[in-house]
Order: C-alpha cells, then sequence, then structure tokens
C-alpha cells in the first residue's frame, strides 16, 4: 500500500495525544497528506463501543467482552478509515493500535497471547504499522500528569499503579522484541523535548522507507505548537 | 457444575423461539427450575450488542467486528448469566449459542474455524453445553414462515436463500460431527408434532445425563401450549 501507518502507543499519561497532534502538523507541515485517528473509536460503530467500553456505566465486565468490543472497534477502523486512507497515499497517524491490545488484554487482564495475535490479524485483515513510536515514562510520573490534567479516571485507568506497571513492562517487551518497527522514546520531560525525539524518529524512518529528502527540513520547530 | 445447558440452534425460520418456549414450561411442568435466554442479548450490554449487531443503522460492516461483537456479548452472558445459573443447579435453555458462531461466522461468512474456536472458548470461558438440539428444515420452508410472522429480516437473514442454505449444510454437518452433544431435529410440520420430538431427546439426555426418573410423565403435553 502506497500510504504509512505510523501508531502511537503507551500507558495513559505518557503524552500519545500531544505527540500524535505535534507529529500530524509537522508531517502536514513537510507536504504530507495526513489523517489523524484513535482507537478504540474512529468510526460511528467504534466511537459508540468506545463509549461503552471506556465508560463507567454499560461497561464490559469480563476481560474476553472487553477484548472483543476493542477487536471489533479495530475491524471497523482498519476497514473503513485506515486502509482506504492507506490506499491513498495518506501517513494514518494512529494514538493506539494492536499493540494497545497486546499490553492491556495481554500483560494487563492476562489473556493468551497466541489468541490475541491471531483475533487482532482477524481484526485488522493482517495490516501491521510500518512504525511503532512507544512513549515510556515511569508510571508515577504518567499518574502525575493524569492527575494534574483533571482528566478522570476511565475503567482501564483506574486499575492503578499495579496495574499499570505491567502494562509499562509490556510495552518495554514489545519494544525489545521488534527493534526494526518500534522504537522507545522516553516521554519525561517537556512535550517539545519529547517532540525532538519522536520527530528525529520519524524523519529517519521516511528517510529510510519512503526516499525521502528535503521536505522535512522546512521551518516548522516544535515551539510552534 | 450441577444444572445443564441446553441451547438450541438452527437457521432463522426454524421455530427455535417457540420450542424453546415449549421446553421451558414443560420442564418447568416437570418440576425443574429453568432459565429461558437467548443470544445476542441476555445482558444489558449483550442487549445493547444485539441492538447494534442486528440493527440496520449502526451495524458492523466487516465479518470480523461482526463476530467481535456476538462474542462480547456471549462472554457477558455466560460470565453473568449463564454460569451463575448453572451453579445454581438450574437447566439453561439458551437460543442460540456457540454453534450459531461457528455456523454463522465460519459457514456464512468464511471466516477460520480454528480462530472460531478458540475464540469462542474465550468467550465462555471453556463452557460447553451439554445438549444442543438443531432445528433442521428446508431454506424455502424457513423463509415462508418469516414472510408469514410479517417479522422484518434482520441483517442476516437479509442475506438471502443462498447464504441460508450455507447455515443450513453448516448446521447439518456439525450434528455429523459430534452425534453425543447435537441432536438434530426435524423442523417441519406442526409446533407441536416438532415439539414431541424435542421433548423425546430432552427426555433421553435428562434420564441418561441426570439419572431422572418418574419426573417427566405427568400431564403436560403439547397441545397445552
Amino acid at each position: 500500500m502506497p500510504g504509512y501507518l505510523i501508531t502511537i502507543e503507551g500507558i495513559d499519561g505518557a503524552g500519545k495525544t500531544t505527540q500524535a497532534a505535534l507529529l500530524g502538523r509537522y508531517l502536514t507541515h513537510a507536504g504530507y497528506a495526513v489523517l489523524a485517528t484513535h482507537e478504540p473509536g474512529g468510526t460511528p460503530l467504534g466511537d459508540k463501543l468506545r463509549e461503552i467500553v471506556l465508560g463507567q456505566g454499560l461497561g464490559p465486565t469480563t476481560a474476553a467482552a472487553e477484548l472483543f468490543l476493542y477487536l471489533a472497534a479495530r475491524a471497523e477502523h482498519v476497514a473503513r478509515v485506515i486502509r482506504p486512507a492507506l490506499e491513498r497515499g495518506l501517513v494514518v497517524l494512529c494514538d493506539r493500535f494492536s499493540d494497545s491490545t497486546l499490553v492491556y488484554q495481554g500483560c494487563g487482564r492476562g489473556l493468551d497471547f497466541g489468541l490475541l495475535t491471531a483475533a487482532d490479524a482477524l481484526a485488522t485483515g493482517g495490516l501491521r504499522p510500518d512504525l511503532t513510536i512507544i512513549l515510556d515514562l515511569p508510571v508515577e510520573e504518567a499518574q502525575r500528569r493524569l492527575a494534574a490534567s483533571g482528566r478522570a479516571a476511565d475503567r482501564l485507568e483506574a486499575e492503578g499503579a499495579e496495574f499499570l506497571q505491567r502494562l509499562r513492562l509490556g510495552y518495554l517487551a514489545l519494544a525489545r522484541e521488534d527493534k526494526e518497527r518500534r522504537v522507545l522514546v522516553e516521554a519525561t520531560g517537556p512535550a517539545a523535548a519529547v517532540f525532538a525525539r519522536v520527530r528525529n524518529i520519524v524523519e529517519t524512518f521516511l528517510r529510510e522507507k519512503a526516499g525521502l529528502g528535503d521536505a522535512l527540513t522546512g521551518p516548522f520547530r516544535p515551539r510552534d505548537c
């Protein structure tokens, strides 16, 4: 497919939304057609499932139901949004994707990795990210950020520090397992400093994979954001 | 577990709802504590997902999303309703269960049986029916019944005769594969005549498995319904 799928991963509070926004503006500025999206969600059905799975009301009470709701949302997202955008040559930036399933449902909930991988492959139709940026920071720092932002804890965030620690270790393990596709980024410090690292990785990726030259040397700087 | 899970399967129009109701009344009359339920649904989350998956509006557009919505509903249904009822010793009658997934998503949608079986086992936590009654009738007869009942075709029923034929053949294959647990019942003819066959099978099952004696020889007759 002519486009590129770049996914942003990490525990809640790692700064995924901020970095995805900075990266989207940066790539747009550099002349790329960019689609920024997120999971769960990104389609009308996905948004409804997001409401269900992350809400405090009618949410799933079993790890299996939780997994299947995420996968249903992903199947729609890939088929209706991500794949068509990639076919049109866009750079798709996705806030969370398959690695979230491996980490949250595998390391977090303890579900079998073999089954998670197979079920996820059905949901994605075999689509894998070209590049995954994993934002890493200590759990305590992530929790401080969430508290400072005043965001209400959703179902998963409400699980507590021990759960978040398992997730962090899961992301670290994924990063070790596939250093080609997944790149670990230290996410402590100011957003602009983190973004300098993210930008560097994405530039390297695009230069290597897409043979990109000067387009990424324009006047855009993190402080523009 | 002390209770029994009896599932009723078959294509739409085969008479599952009618036979489940007759069987529920019969077993109640015979002194059993019975829980009658259905899929997708049976829990608040399941009912919401049923609305989504079978409705004409926000429904899934991919076979994968459809599968995962059914499995999410099943995971909640088993954990919240079926398993607790079985633990209390009830006879649970369920209108559709795992075999519907194998037939509709496997034979109907063409998804991989190995993955369906593994994902379903996660949804059910390994729970399998003690007895499955498969109501079989020609597709044309099922369609005539649906038309006569004035029921609007849902997403799956709207797929047409060729699709329904694949489902029927799928059920016939399942029945051949496990003759111990799955019993095929000819579902043509009046409901009372079909129920005489169903009752016979359930009586045999309960006598063999539960060592049931005279409780099933009471005055209840199909014509009571």
